[in-house]
């Protein structure tokens, strides 16, 4: 059965959550009485399919169907979850509510984006307060996976699990905010940090260019991965958190008492800021900025992944219930590839990196060992294949943001020899790459080549069989 | 003539300033009167060791010899460059300077690691306060690349300027910070920071876990490449900054009058921080934690460099500093790469992916590129050289931090022709992988096969010719 969004809202917040979902496979239905909806909605979902889809290295499911509605009975209607992202008037949030639950049905979960009203200010009056909780994101939605679930007392836990397994599903991060506050947990630290921002501009301390660099060179590097309490652990040594607080936390407190006022935002403080913010980035556009934005976070975002921690560890395993089944048709070539180049594998000229072609290669084989059985199960029981060679022939180049797919032909697969061959095509149908590939079965505890087991032994030589009746993909070059 | 920086207190700090200076070429002299000093330098060393070279994809310059004094006098004679980062107490660095004063070099620079005192604190009662300068890092001091740059009024333009260079050929970032303040730019924000944390966890809404998950799945992944306003500024879309401020400045203001005042830091509240950081991260220990921030850092730096964006763009430009000298020799084949491999190169299992060593002879081909004369103003001109297929032999494995280097030949180089064969050896010098590769010149506009220019086909002409001199390194198998 196909599953169902609703969005109500779409601005950038909202149309943030639209693709998020809809880049997993739902349909989504879209409300927002804004004439301009369409246009944004567009300029949103171009910027996620763009960045999203590269994030991982298999292809996200088909994307679902998006519809304009022109009410939020129609877009509510049939919808599992429900988005709301008005702007930040609890009359007019209650108001939407109401709506929303005359004509959703009764289990859809009702997500609120506010950043600053608690839940149970937002079920206020409602006849079904438990449906209703707060899950707040971060801009950009379709990339940062945080989002704030925060339930009042009137929420049963199994509306809250139900968020937080859909949440999931979508690669996205529910932090369980226990106790509900105003702004939640990570709003409380931006307002904190921008205070602080305000004053240091008032002051002529630093301008909106050098409080950038003060942070993305130095702690913002810290806080990508690690957050703030760890990183202060690893300060504190061996001696520990209690140490650390003891020696560094008076030291913290000291200019405290001079950062309590809250500077006025006035119409000249307010200019300063344009200003500074103009000679900084006013260079670029909204776009380019997005676009510069999205990338770094996905170049960062794969970098953990590789590392498989902190965002990255998510996106792996979001990534594992998104993995196609293993190929069960045998008798044609297998398509073992079918993926979007990342912008990290591109070279500063914008095409794929020629080494990124024997990665390909390398992980078509991956999907040719597990096909015959040789997957993670029989590595961790210590046999496996090393590549002993592959030859490449470079025919035409790609970039980041393209689809490519790669048919693999098992020329040899007797004894310990598997001998591939893979073929990468754009997604015009155009040869881009072939890699024909030397494997041998080994023996992890004595690194030397062995047979491998009877049943892998037998698929391999079966699909060996099956392709020797294929015409030789090399051509004459056999 | 060597530099030779001096450190005068070798904690955490201390210790990777040291490291910094040695693995970017200098002498270091240390003063740390603590016995254990030694001890606690050795493990700092080994970290930036491990971490610092994984930045480059060249080598780093030889390490400096390090030096442990007696006494502040021996460690500062003839020293460019002079580091304190004894504890924060004020009169204890005025008695440090002073000491350091009677026995430097008169146009040394005098950087302090104080996070809190201004200069002008520090230079009080000085008989040469120009010489001393705020120099303020952040942690781990090898791979941050912030430093905040305070001068006071005494400070001459000659010291800031000379400061600024030198810190810049390390690979940091001097921030100058134009006014002096308490707690100069960043560490008003960790404090602000700090403040909520504190709150947060008092009043139970959140643990450090938490806390810390809402930072790194959400803003420290945006702050880590632009920071606090550029990333506003996008949220204030088309309509620019000043409409941003006009439309959640207001909003982030409401909940600010409740977080004012400052949490007691009693004994219960540091327990009870120090048993949620047990829980979250006491499985680790801190050499662990260590290595795993700065795995990350190193993983999120690289993905930036690639970006060429934010700190990778320093990090490509600092490199380029540090870049050897094109080959000389030829008439041997030409050692093209000598690095270190990076722990982004490197698979789950720790050692290098197959794909990397096509990267490595990629790599060599573009050194050989530049020996003949296509280089970049040669690529700006319209014509390159494009790999048209690679053979690689894959005979053993390799992991992150590895030292290897590669040898290339070119085997032919002949009208649009270049074939080159690589080999690339390990530290112990085991053969680990060979290439042959093929390259066609062509021209950009084109994009088809084109002879090169005169001066280029010459120069390979002559080094093809003096390799075929050499025996043929594929052995029996042309």
């Amino acid at each position: 059965m196909r599953k169902i969004a609703a969005i109500i809202g779409g601005g950038v917040i909202g149309g943030g959550w639209l693709a998020r979902f809809l880049l997993n496979g739902w349909d989504v239905n879209l409300y927002d009485p804004d004439p301009e909806s369409k246009r944004k909605i567009k300029a949103v979902l171009e910027n996620a399919r763009h960045a999203l889809p590269m994030l991982y290295d298999v292809n996200l499911p088909v994307e679902g169907s998006l519809n304009f509605c022109e009410s939020i009975k129609d877009a509510v209607e049939g919808a599992t979850w429900i988005q709301e992202s008005v702007p930040e008037r609890l009359d007019l949030k209650h108001k939407v509510f109401n709506e929303i639950i005359n004509h959703a049905s009764s289990d859809a979960v009702i997500g609120s984006s506010t950043s600053g009203f608690k839940p149970s200010e937002l079920q206020e009056g409602s006849i079904r307060p438990d449906s209703i909780i707060v899950t707040h994101p971060f801009n950009p939605v379709y990339l940062l996976p945080l989002i704030e679930l925060v339930p009042s007392p009137a929420n049963s836990v199994t509306i809250i699990d139900k968020a937080k397994e859909i949440l999931t599903s979508l690669g996205m991060f529910p932090l369980h905010v226990r106790k509900e506050i105003d702004a939640h947990i990570a709003d409380r630290f931006l307002e904190a940090v921008w205070r602080e921002g305000l004053w240091l501009i008032k002051d002529g301390i630093a301008t909106t260019q050098e409080i950038d660099d003060a942070i993305r060179y130095g702690f913002g590097l810290r806080w990508a991965q690690m957050g703030l309490f760890e990183t202060y652990r690893i300060a504190g040594g061996e001696e520990g958190m209690a140490h650390f607080i003891s020696q560094f936390g008076p030291c913290l407190q000291w200019p405290w008492t001079k950062l309590m006022d809250v500077p006025e935002l006035t119409d000249e403080l307010i200019e300063q800021i344009a200003n500074q913010s103009d000679a900084q980035s006013g260079h670029k556009s909204i776009r380019e900025l997005e676009r510069l934005r999205d990338n770094n976070l996905i170049a960062i975002l794969r970098s953990l992944k590789n590392e498989n921690t902190a965002a990255g560890a998510l996106i792996n395993n979001h990534e594992k219930t998104i993995k196609p089944e293993l190929p069960s048709e045998y008798d044609n070539p297998i398509t073992t590839i079918n993926r979007v180049i990342p912008n990290d594998w591109t070279d500063y000229n914008g095409h794929m990196n020629e080494s990124r072609y024997g990665q390909i290669f390398s992980d078509a084989a991956d999907i040719i060992m597990k096909t015959v059985g040789a997957n993670e199960a029989y590595i961790a029981s210590g046999l496996s294949y090393f590549t002993v060679d592959i030859a490449i022939k470079f025919l035409a180049e790609t970039h980041a943001g393209s689809n490519i797919h790669v048919k693999s032909y098992i020329l040899q697969g007797e004894g310990k020899k598997m001998r591939l061959f893979h073929q990468m095509y754009g997604e015009d149908g155009t040869l881009m790459a072939t890699g024909e590939q030397m494997l041998i079965h080994v023996s992890l505890e004595t690194r030397r080549a062995c047979e491998p087991r009877k049943d892998v032994l037998t698929n391999l030589e079966r699909i060996a069989a099956a392709h020797s009746k294929i015409e030789d993909p090399r051509g004459g070059k056999q």
